[in-house]
């Protein structure tokens, strides 16, 4: 290896020498009490952060989501964030069983403005951290343990006394050994111990005593110990919700998580598909769905999958993987021969109140609004990539993944009910009858797009078998008002799953061609349009996808 | 919730019964042997397979980064595999240290077919695999215990057979009781030590036996149970190299392989960022850079992050999230001003020589070709995004994350320096004068692209300060053909990490704006081309990223 690629630089780090270890028995039977910190830790990450109207956006899918406590912001440290946090109080936008969370430094003109921001509001959790590491404390802050516990009672002090100037609110209390993972044990307990006997708490009036790894630095076996350490060495372990929030530094975020959930963790921290500094943080989705696949009530809901994802990606403009577990585009896929008949096996032997018991399916898809798709490579022992190879090669399409995905059991049937070699004409007829059908529901004609202050109204014409109809709508972007205006025409909740478009390379006329992934109250449909003028070719890949959902069958009924 | 969104019809993993459980107090001190699966389960789970010529640049680079055993393929069920398996032994292209392994069922015909397409090879791993779960054995083969082993034991027997017929090949046995973790372990220890009466290893002939997590099915410390468990009842304990193979249903399988290491195995299987079948397999990359952070040597070289992140987006078609640990774009960003105060002071601090102890920053990323980057959101009070959202409504740049990244430092210390406020003109100043420069070392003349059988070629004037140059190169693709020409000029090595374009709706005369980021010899460069022709928009971006790197410095002094 070279000089630069150089792994002696790096200190191992130090296993917790562990006595009494249980949580290696014990099982996850129910949920902790959630935190999303979305809109903390997860914006503070972002190059271009949330305008308010994302972060309203964001806030409003966290509730329906199901999340009862949301650190809002730093609303000391940013004008958006204070403005946000004044915004939910003002305008009664916190509902009654759900709790804001704000984050302050431990210094006195912070603190001040911290409770200037939430004054009014019914609870809110004030949560104080200061850095509490060896590295910390040598390199950043040049103090010693006692310098460092100085700071953290002086802010809890501080915390207190703000706190009782404001006694309409409920308050709840948060302290974090930030950097906890770099902490020695008995460092942390005792610098706990500290604000603890400043803040006095009770069994029945707890603190929140959050143990973050800032920084993955361990196996996450060794995160458990250094949980189960602190609940057995802290002081007032009864008056203490202990809350972990992990960092994936080492891709081990949720297991961390969940194995100090086994050691003791009462509250979980963390962010929908981990957003957050660097690698992020642990990803609530995954560790609640890990939990549903158990059997056990993850106290959230994910049905609406796809909302979920559209709501995330216009937040953070940040992609879901194709493989992010429960969530990206390929995980339902089966691609193996074998995996397809096992699986085709398990779901006829299965009936409707039976436990789910699929090979290679660990939840059913349909729960949160997916489907299985079998996924057949017609003629990949060319190497050329069947289908998409020759609709590129043949007539320009640049089919998306998504799209082949859903386009491979078409021709597959067609392949099996014929008996017939599949050439590539067939292939095309077969891509134009499914994707651009002779019998639409609904004809595109005259239309109007505005643009006025950033939001956009479209009012459009359409004709169907059965007469013209006139629609409306408002949103961020042609396609988003058009979408919107086909909700109201329908009733039926609509969602843009997956949008991508090119210009057709073998078309004389410069046609663009535009694909699109519709999901129709929790049906995925595809379609596509085609056009020298984007929008026409956007607008009628969305009627083409619509047209070949449930309700457009059922309407046309 | 509602009736869809059910978790009452999942069971609950049942726990292991353990009673001498020792691996919680162990830690990882020296690397498993590694075994990459890339080019079987990772290609099996594309929905357009790799061409052969993919196949051999992934292979090229999986020996480049020290794999010892590469699962190729699975040559009975796929012609493509097959020619694959012949082409490296034919060509002589597996090196002398390394190993080649196939997979295959029990199958007479595949087996024999298996063994045609191993003829003549060193050495190699046969993989025997068959089902052994409870649900596959109910639902899918209607077999009782027995009636598994027998499928095993048979298989064993016939590749026992087959590899006596080619005495001059050293053989190496794999088993695989598939479905693992839905297997009672008493039984998954009875298979095998049934296939092992066949094989009779020994400790200087060992067998790998191969344990998948083929489903991720619980919590990965009970993974590590069943791997202790296994180990202490499997019979010739000492002639088995006990395999892990786990997959991130539940986003945990770089833990369950961790924790299966200290519960005994002595061997990984897994994939480059964790490609494979549905949420993919373990991402072997995260696992071995957990332990060089720890100072154990990963026995793998990662230093080339950028050539290897190039290698498998091109292969796969995948993308590697821009939180990935160790490799994605953000994952060495510091967005927080204490955070970046406190790398600043922690680097500052740092001699050459001493252990890297710096805050937030778990490894040094130029270990991997990488810097650290401190981002600084000017103006991001506005909620418009600050510098982005100048640059695109005032001048129609709609610049990538990873350039507004690059950029923000150069606004940044203008406004320190100058003290004023950072007005739009300013800032598109800045952007011209950086992207953009005068001094350019390089200037684009006439040039020719040709396309023969799907290569390009190409051949370019260069002028310089000193002179006119030519240059010739070739490629996927004219971006690629133009590296490649530069390559051979510089004699540097040149990657394209970052691609793209858009059309300026600013621009009267429809011009095409062009982001390039290149890593140069393992600096990272930014460049920007700006033209009414999309083939001089790319290339002047390469040109002006070139100029910006420490290779033209160095040529122009």
């Amino acid at each position: 290896m070279s000089e630069r690629f150089n792994f002696r630089k790096y200190p191992a780090f130090k296993p917790v020498q562990m006595v009494n270890r249980t949580w290696p028995d014990k099982t996850i039977t129910k949920a902790p009490l959630w935190c999303s910190v979305d809109l903390r830790d997860g914006n503070q990450a972002l190059i271009e952060p949330m305008t308010p109207q994302q972060k309203l956006d964001l806030w409003d899918l966290l509730i329906k989501v199901g999340f009862k406590e949301i650190e809002i912001g730093f609303p000391s440290a940013s004008s958006l964030d204070y403005d946000f946090c004044r915004k939910l109080i003002d305008e009664g936008r916190i509902p009654e069983d759900v709790t804001i969370q704000v984050l302050t430094q431990a210094r006195p003109e912070l603190i001040a403005k911290t409770f200037e921001a939430l004054e009014g509001v019914r609870r809110a959790v004030v949560h104080l951290y200061n850095s509490t590491s060896t590295v910390q404390r040598d390199y950043v802050f040049g103090l010693d343990r006692q310098g460092i516990i100085k700071i953290a009672q002086e802010g809890a002090k501080m915390v207190a006394d703000a706190a009782a100037q404001y006694p309409d609110t409920e308050w709840v209390f948060e302290y974090s050994p930030e950097s906890f993972t770099g902490t020695e044990l008995d460092f942390a307990v005792e610098v706990v111990d500290a604000v603890n006997a400043v803040w006095q708490p009770t069994p029945q009036s707890p603190v929140i005593v959050n143990l973050p790894a800032t920084v993955e630095m361990s196996t996450p076996n060794v995160y458990a110990d250094q949980i189960e350490w602190f609940c057995q060495h802290v002081q007032n372990r009864d008056s203490i919700l202990v809350s972990v929030h992990t960092h994936n530094d080492r891709g081990c975020a949720v297991a961390a998580s969940e194995l100090a959930v086994l050691a003791g963790a009462d509250r979980v921290e963390g962010t929908l598909f981990g957003n957050g500094e660097r690698t992020g943080n642990m990803d609530i989705l995954t560790m609640a769905m890990n939990m549903y696949s158990q059997g056990v009530d993850p106290m959230l809901d994910f049905e609406h999958m796809d909302e979920i994802i559209e709501v995330y990606k216009s937040a953070t403009h940040l992609p879901v993987h194709p493989r992010h577990p429960y969530a990206g585009e390929l995980v339902f896929t089966a691609f193996s021969g074998s995996h397809q008949d096992a699986i085709k096996k398990c779901l006829s032997r299965r009936d409707e109140d039976s436990i789910w018991e699929v090979a290679y399916l660990p939840i059913d898809p349909a729960d949160i609004g997916r489907s299985y798709q079998e996924v057949i490579r017609i003629n990949s022992q060319s190497g050329k990539g069947g289908i998409a190879y020759v609709l590129e090669q043949e007539y320009g399409y640049q089919l998306p993944r998504w799209l082949q995905i859903d386009f491979s059991p078409v021709v597959q049937k067609f392949a099996e009910e014929s008996e017939k070699e599949v050439n590539p004409t067939t292939i095309k007829e077969l891509f134009v009858s499914t994707y651009f059908p002779q019998e639409r529901q609904y004809h595109l004609g005259d239309y109007k797009v505005n643009r006025t202050d950033g939001a956009d109204s479209l009012s459009a014409d359409l004709t169907t078998s059965t007469g013209a109809v006139h629609v409306e709508g408002t949103g961020n972007g042609v396609v988003a008002a058009f979408v919107n205006a086909l909700e109201t025409l329908t009733g039926s909740k609509i969602v843009v799953v997956e949008y991508s478009e090119h210009a057709l390379s073998q078309s004389a006329e410069a046609e663009a061609v535009c694909y699109i992934q519709l999901n129709v109250d929790g049906e995925r449909v595809c379609g596509v349009g085609q056009s020298e003028d984007i929008i026409q070719a956007s607008l009628d890949g969305i009627l083409r996808a619509l047209s070949r959902s449930a309700v457009a069958t059922k309407a046309a009924a």
